[in-house]
């Protein structure tokens, strides 16, 4: 399938946050997403952006019923390992279901990859939802490995009223 | 116990890369340590740092019979969730076992969400082992959740040769 992978701009936000939200309703966490365009406008494309993006792109006459050409998505930032060093967190990784297993997802993948390896990163971290299972396939294919299972890391939190009283002095 | 918490600078590299070995001790994988003085000096205090850093410090008469008054330290970097946002993230979190249980690390990871709440950030997220529990307990008896048990997220990591090919076009 003809499809192009860019860097994505603030004109893209519209269409980021609409696939943040088809994403969560695939997740099964509508309810979570907090996040508007303006907050991604702001947040991702001012000075001292929080995270980047990647867009994947397909031509005009293969737009969606709906008229979309943009039809997936990665946000990345870069973070660090205190064991390895320069690394590259890959935020969200969408395709819209219609344009499912072309390879979009590998090359947007693939593309954050490249990013992380010219910024000297070590390694591409991310997390998946342990029902997720084609996702979980997909990526153990692609030689990572699940953390949590092998060395026993568990994602941690503070949020709301918790992170307010931990801010306290 | 009489102890400050600072801004990490240049010259505290290292104390901090001692400390990350000590971490790593404490978390049976020293052999993953990599990282070394030289690049933290370059990865964090250069221009575009891909992590910051806060020490604490206790005055020169409670120093350790090696001579350290640095004795306990936090990295974190920003990071961004597409629900929920501006985030912060806090990689380590360490004290010296001798001056544990003096509020040490409590305050370390206050000024981190204090750091987070100032520039915005709605999340601080951070992992834990799960072999670890009073790490666990402290980090429960803050408030914070584990995403991983209430949620089903698995840390994910792409590395080494593997990430080296998933980076070819």
């Amino acid at each position: 399938m003809d499809f192009s992978i860019r860097a994505a701009n603030v004109e893209d936000c519209k269409d980021i946050a609409r696939m943040i939200v088809e994403l969560a309703d695939y997740e099964k966490v509508t309810d979570h997403v907090k996040i508007t365009q303006r907050d991604l406008e702001q947040d991702g494309f001012s000075k001292n952006p929080f995270f980047h993006g990647i867009i994947a792109e397909v031509p005009e006459q293969l737009r969606t019923k709906d008229g979309h050409t943009k039809v997936g998505y990665a946000l990345y930032f870069y973070s660090y390992s205190s064991w390895a060093g320069r690394a590259i967190y890959m935020e969200d990784l969408y395709v819209m279901p219609e344009f499912r297993g072309k390879g979009i997802g590998k090359a947007l993948m693939s593309k954050v990859a490249q990013l992380g390896l010219a910024a000297g990163c070590n390694q591409l971290n991310f997390t998946v939802l342990d029902w997720n299972k084609s996702s979980r396939d997909f990526y153990m294919s692609q030689g990572c490995c699940d953390v949590t299972t092998s060395m026993g890391y568990h994602c941690m939190r503070c949020e709301g009223e918790a992170l307010q009283h931990l801010a306290q002095p």
